[in-house]
């Protein structure tokens, strides 16, 4: 079994790094705080045996030998990027997770056959360039590196340029190395298994996403002077399209969600009707058909209304993937892993997308949950138990030993 | 008559400092842009024979002496400082136009018997810092000066700092100036003397005007794992209520307008529901019972429909004034002095505030228009023609001589 206690602290510890304003995180990917949190696990991990390298899009690979250099090894990890006003466990749990598991392999004596590989996935969260999952969809041949390179935050910086700042672009070349399989522990950042009472989550497919980002032009005119029937409000496009992504997302309840998280108001002064919105419509499903139906009606739709009152309406995919479905085999030890250890649990769907979601189209990939406060994630609130945590960190360790052949 | 070329090339000139992205200006109140405006102003002013003073507010306040120093002067003036995205004559025009007045004036040889003073109010657009009309507002004593240096921008930064910072917080108290009148050009920012066909409008009256300030609270979730019924998104909050301020302006209208201008949501992340969504109403009327309907309507109706959807709404009102009507000596002036220069003209009601609508509570006031195009203001693509501007600034020449007593 994991050392809980260890487990904990330096989730805590990792926490002091970009604290956020109310006791969650503020640790933006490729921000100085993202680096210091990378020198922080290297460190941890150098400490533990293992050796570090980094590749050209800072993803972070902690590689532990076993028994046989030449075996493929088991990955395992999540990321330690936070949302701007996200929490201490997002991604961080999955990480130090996996580093929980050679550390106590370590104290254990315990040696695999195969090689295993601790991973810190750069920009999983997507907040200050989207996509989300950036680096895995790099690794994963989806997404290009110098596409990925040129991507632009708020400020206008971009993503190459800030990842060379902090000093964590590396020279191996991205997707370059193999993999037997994929382990990911994360938080359930949803209210299911809370509810149900278990302890831990076999997620066996993921959801589907479609990041629709869209504009809508009005006219930037005087608030005051400008009469009714000359306006072309972009910011009524804003409200019609707010409440039409919700409806699409109400018909097609539970296997859907929809919302606007981001919103840019051009040019966002009190006396100027908004010229220009722009926004980020996040749609979710885990079946396939669903989340299709759900873009064409929006498409077939938003434009119109938007017509309906004298705004042009505009939209363009910036973040998209399908419903995955994790291995069978994986997914079988884990819930062995978890009924040998005693460990109350159930099979799930992930609400979030994860690394582990464009892994999975490479290699054998399964991830486990484990529960967390009310649900509540990408909150600084979120919270969850140490309870919660071994029991995760203990079915990862024994499903990758398993894996990694003890 | 004034010079025409020479107030265009003023126009133009003064267009030069703070250029904004598509043709018109971005010279926001006591930025380093502002700073510049009001040397070149300066300047202009003491090489047309004019003393300079400057008040705790940094409104400047350029003196021509008439024959009798000790008579009440006849006040000119505007204001200098543009919207993020603004055009070249919004308040510019008043200003120049009342420095090309004093050097019309001094190559005619005319003089007056009370002193002229040319003003540029600090602050008149109320982006960076709400409200709008600050200095004016101050000076007539509707709001305090140590209140006004406290109000802060988006940055957080101090009006107060930022107009020491930029060296023009003068040390005359405000408000103790005597005036015997003030007069604004100002362009009308709507369309009804274009389409009309006036080259002049007398402008009987403004309108009032309410901004509040909303806050809609929810709470920040996962876009993708949060179920649909457990969200209580801020977003929609705002949706709700754009539509609401719509339907209660178009309930109104043509005596009503109101619209959200400025929107900023928490945290602003793709993938999180967002927890608090900041925005300003701007409603108006030029009839006091509408705009109290109006305003009471929404305070009734606007919790409601946040409660609704689970989401919680507070406001305040960050702005606001009562329709000011204007002195009819000075109006029946600016009529004649249009009909006698042969410019046609009509009466006119101000859609948007200016610094003229304080003063009115104080001395008598009045405020002449001239047309712009398509009606089109608080937008970079701004424009009028230099007919228009040497019309209005005729008359203006005009009905300053007669007040001051040629
Ligand atoms: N796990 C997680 O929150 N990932 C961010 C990408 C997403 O929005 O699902
Ligand atoms: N004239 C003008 O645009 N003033 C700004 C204050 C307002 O919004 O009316």
């Amino acid at each position: 079994k994991i050392n809980s206690e260890r487990l904990w602290d330096s989730l805590m510890e990792m926490a002091q790094i970009g604290p956020g304003i109310a006791g969650g995180n503020n640790r933006q990917t490729v921000t100085d705080e993202d680096g210091e949190a990378r020198h922080l696990f290297q460190h941890w991990c150098t400490q533990a045996g293992g050796t570090m390298a980094v590749d050209e899009m800072g993803t972070m690979f902690a590689r532990f030998e076993g028994t046989d250099p030449d075996a493929l090894p088991v990955y395992v990890g999540s990321h330690l990027d936070t949302q701007p006003t996200g929490g201490k466990y997002d991604g961080v749990l999955g990480v130090l997770a996996g580093l929980e598991i050679v550390r106590t392999m370590r104290d254990l004596g315990i040696k695999t056959r195969r090689p295993i590989v601790v991973t810190n996935w750069t920009n999983e969260e997507g907040t200050r360039f989207a996509p989300a999952m950036l680096a895995s969809g790099v690794f994963a041949g989806v997404l290009e590196r110098d596409w990925a390179y040129a991507l632009t935050d708020a400020q206008g910086k971009r993503f190459g340029d800030e990842l060379e700042r902090i000093g964590w672009k590396g020279t191996e070349p991205v997707g370059a190395r193999k993999m037997h399989s994929f382990f990911e522990l994360h938080i359930e950042q949803g209210p299911i298994l809370e509810a149900e009472g278990k302890q831990v989550g076999v997620v066996t497919h993921g959801q589907g996403l479609r990041w629709i980002e869209c504009t809508v032009t009005g006219k930037g005119q005087h608030t005051g002077s400008t009469p009714m029937y000359l306006r072309r409000n972009a910011g009524r496009g804003l409200a019609r399209v707010t409440e039409l992504v919700h409806e699409i997302a109400m018909k097609h309840q539970p296997n859907a969600v929809g919302a606007i998280g981001q919103i840019d108001v051009f040019p966002n002064s009190r006396n100027v009707i908004p010229e220009k919105v722009v926004f980020t419509i996040d749609f979710r499903s885990h079946v396939l058909e669903t989340l299709d139906a759900m873009v064409a009606e929006f498409n077939a739709r938003a434009p119109g209304i938007c017509a309906d009152i004298g705004v042009k309406f505009a939209s363009r995919i910036v973040g998209q993937f399908d419903p995955p479905a994790f291995d069978e085999t994986l997914l079988a030890r884990i819930r062995d892993a978890a009924t040998q250890l005693g460990y109350s649990h159930m099979d799930i769907v992930s609400g979030a997308g994860h690394d582990a979601c464009w892994i999975n189209r490479l290699y054998p990939t399964a991830m486990i949950m484990c529960p967390c406060v009310d649900g509540l994630s990408h909150n600084e609130a979120e919270e969850i138990f140490p309870e919660w945590a071994e029991a995760g960190a203990n079915v990862l360790l024994h499903a990758v030993l398993e894996t990694a052949e003890v």
